[in-house]
């Protein structure tokens, strides 16, 4: 049987998400799995709301398939509101504290946690939030090794800043404490 | 009518080929076109050849579709010798100057130019090599605006790089000129 997970990491443009999802397929891939990493452009791409798309499989993927996601990320109430109803019952919502915590029919699993904020406060730099997140991510729902997730993060983050990525994906682990 | 082109651009891991699919559609996007990228991580992703695809319309994209290519970029033999088969009759093949022209039973229109050494000789930096290819490959299949792909390449690329890969894009557009 194959063990596959559709996630979906959504925000606002210009928080590194693509790039997010590139590295989660990438380290994918070092774990000897197989994914698919995309991302659609167009009218839903405008206004604010963008979102990436990875699936990760331990068998051959018969992409694609467009179906509901099993794991939700998502950085601003825009996103959230927008790409809610993608998530499967049952499935896996991880949202930032600034994020109102949606009105829904569907159960969920719920993670709140200060995403944006560790990225800012403790680590310095808004633009390591897409690493932060892997972190909690990854921390919930474990796709990848944290092996290969740490390295898939430092081959790709820009020179020189892979100090401050490490320390963005170690605090990323650390924020999942708090479930609500 | 819907005017679809699907485009992959192929080569070895670390040509820059996924962030050149990403500006690809962020350009289409720009000129009010729907467009999707992705790139599959698996098997083929191992051994030295790596694609990414694009697909740029005029109108909503019913993805996933999985098909031939119209357009194929090659920068290197092995990439070129992998994919070649899924490009369609008559589909656009557009090779660096080393890639040796492929045996084939089909009709290409085949572009030969010399991608990899205007970035390390011209520009002097191969890292430049996907944006010289982007700027060749606009110039032949015109599937964006000029406008919008010179924003999407700076908007893309690292801070202080930008006229580095600017005149990496206005050299692609030249090398276009000789047809095979």
């Amino acid at each position: 049987m194959c063990n596959q997970v559709e996630i979906r990491l959504s925000g606002s443009g210009g928080q590194g998400l693509i790039l997010g999802g590139i590295i989660l397929a990438e380290a994918a891939l070092m774990d000897d799995k197989e994914a698919v990493q995309s991302q659609s452009y167009g009218p839903e791409a405008r206004g604010g709301a963008s979102k990436a798309e990875v699936i990760i499989s331990d068998c051959a993927i018969h992409y694609p398939k467009v179906q509901k996601c099993d794991v939700l990320l998502s950085l601003t109430q825009k996103s959230c509101d927008k790409y809610l109803s993608n998530l499967k019952e049952n499935g896996t919502l991880i949202i930032d504290e600034s994020v109102e915590l949606p009105e829904y029919d569907n159960n969920y699993k719920i993670h709140r946690m200060p995403i944006l904020k560790t990225a800012t406060k403790d680590i310095g730099r808004s633009m390591v939030a897409n690493i932060v997140a892997l972190g909690a991510l990854n921390e919930i729902v474990k796709v990848v090794s944290d092996d290969s997730l740490e390295k898939a993060i430092l081959n790709r983050v820009p020179r020189g800043t892979e100090n401050l990525n490490r320390s963005a994906f170690e605090s990323g682990k650390k924020i999942t404490l708090k479930k609500e």
